[in-house]
């Protein structure tokens, strides 16, 4: 079907890193299928790092299998270096996200190197996809993180992020991900850092939106960047997520609100939102102690709505 | 000082109208004082209905003798009919509010009468202030409930809306709300909806925009609103308030995480937030029972974080 706006359901991954039990791997297979089922177009089922890191990804493989059996689904998945990519690319995954943060104290925080030695991971990365014939079919994105604001530098320049988009792009990244990973971000801001990455580099690449909603503006922000182009959209089912180095900053846009949103707005995402919100049945029962967050799954959609998505397809 | 944007606090009248218990009279008068002293412009301080019909209000006379003593506060408070307008008018109220329902069946339950005998009542609000010299110093709005869809009627055509408006402005409102009382509407509806009056009426009178946040899509509202040109915006510190045949519709948009959006974006409200956010201990002390909404409070703004207010006071 026709999608105005591309979603991205996170959660596994940038939800699940910040949740202290193991999910068990059924349930995560359970939750890919669900939300294929519901019509999402793109999960990032997890991290590719160590075990001893992060024991919640230590069922990658199992993970990715299942999710690659299932049709329509782009497949992604995190990397924050070439071993990491090496698994990536061998276990068939259809896209892997690279990100490196903005903040120099951040990137030191969160991957302990500087932000221009990430970006030598990044062209080792791209070195290993070369390598390769069979990699070839798998793309890479580049994501900047805390491009909006950092917990520990405060303000980082609009400059600083263009820089660091055209150097993912100079070494090959399929897309690139603009994230307000502390949730600092406010809509003047977001537009225009929006409208300059997609004016300088949004005809030849996707720009991808990735928000938290920790101050509350997460919609607002995504009202924002859809204003001023953007397209493609992360989020997460009941907003699970946020960051293990910037206190207090849970919280990933809840993916239900926005499907709300972008549909009562007219904007197909080819998303069931009755069963997408279904979903988070999986969530309270295998994670008990968690927060769900969400307003649309709690007050229902209004008296007669009519999502885009169904409208548009009975035409 | 210059504000960019006007925000009135209704949570003591849309707020405490919902709330069980009553919640003290000098509670009320330190929340009052308490939020002109944060730099509030503008508060509803109660409603002039029966007091066996919402005895909340039955100290209306001492909360707006209070409010009244407050320098640079418009003091304004909601009426429903000509006799209550009148004890308004003898208070000395700078602002009365007259609210009908854009949904029939909504002003029915609500004030048990049609939209068409609304109208008469406000004409009779009109004549009471006409019929005195001393009252004219009172302005009267006109505010349009449900505008943007309702509980029971569901969707609310947008020509109806302006067809209330217009009716107000006949009988001589002196400004206009449009209000989504049930957490309707969306940004693309709310943009169409006030750019079309303030196409229409926005050259000589003020345009109020009053959002819940039910379905969790009240700044990105705010945010479309403002996207076309409206500068009065309604909102309740911690999101106190709802509608008592609106069920589940309870919350306005929190007026913490509203003025944090605007001065993070450069619109100066004259607020200052961190007094605003200390006013929340009042109703944590006298309201234990009731849930309080809002992320900035939790959260607290950005490192580094300037308000328009404040960087533009100190140039």
């Amino acid at each position: 079907m026709e999608r105005d706006v591309i979603l991205r359901e996170v959660g596994l991954r940038d939800g699940l890193q910040m949740v202290k039990s193991q999910f068990p791997t059924d349930a995560k297979k359970q939750w890919i299928s669900a939300a294929v089922a519901a019509g999402m177009p793109e999960i990032e089922v997890c991290s590719f790092v160590p075990p001893h890191v992060v024991p919640q990804f230590s069922d990658h493989a199992e993970v990715v299998a299942h999710a690659r059996t299932l049709a329509d689904l782009t497949v992604s998945a995190l990397v924050p270096n070439a071993k990491g990519a090496e698994r990536g690319f061998q276990l068939g995954v259809d896209k892997l996200n690279f990100v490196l943060s903005a903040s120099e104290t951040h990137n030191q925080k969160n991957v302990r190197c500087s932000t221009e030695q990430s970006l030598e991971r990044f062209e080792q990365v791209m070195e290993v996809k070369r390598s390769n014939p069979d990699y070839a079919k798998t793309s890479v994105g580049g994501g900047v993180s805390t491009a909006l604001g950092c917990t520990m530098e405060g303000a980082i320049a609009p400059s600083r992020v263009m820089w660091l988009i055209e150097e993912y792009l100079k070494r090959g990244a399929d897309e690139v991900g603009i994230a307000d990973t502390v949730g600092y971000a406010n809509p003047a801001q977001v537009k225009a850092v929006f409208q300059e990455a997609i004016r300088n580099f949004g005809d030849d690449t996707t720009i991808v939106a990735h928000f938290h909603d920790t101050r509350g503006l997460g919609l607002a922000n995504a009202l924002a960047a859809l204003d001023a182009g953007c397209r493609v959209f992360d989020a997460s089912l009941a907003g699970l997520g946020g960051c293990p180095f910037a206190p207090l900053a849970t919280g990933n846009v809840v993916m239900e609100d926005l499907v709300f949103m972008l549909e009562a707005m007219g904007m197909r995402t080819g998303i069931d939102l009755d069963a997408l919100v279904a979903i988070r049945d999986l969530l309270t029962t295998n994670l008990p102690d968690e927060p769900l967050h969400g307003m649309i799954a709690k007050a229902s959609v209004p008296k007669g709505f009519v999502p885009a998505s169904a409208a548009l397809a009975a035409e």
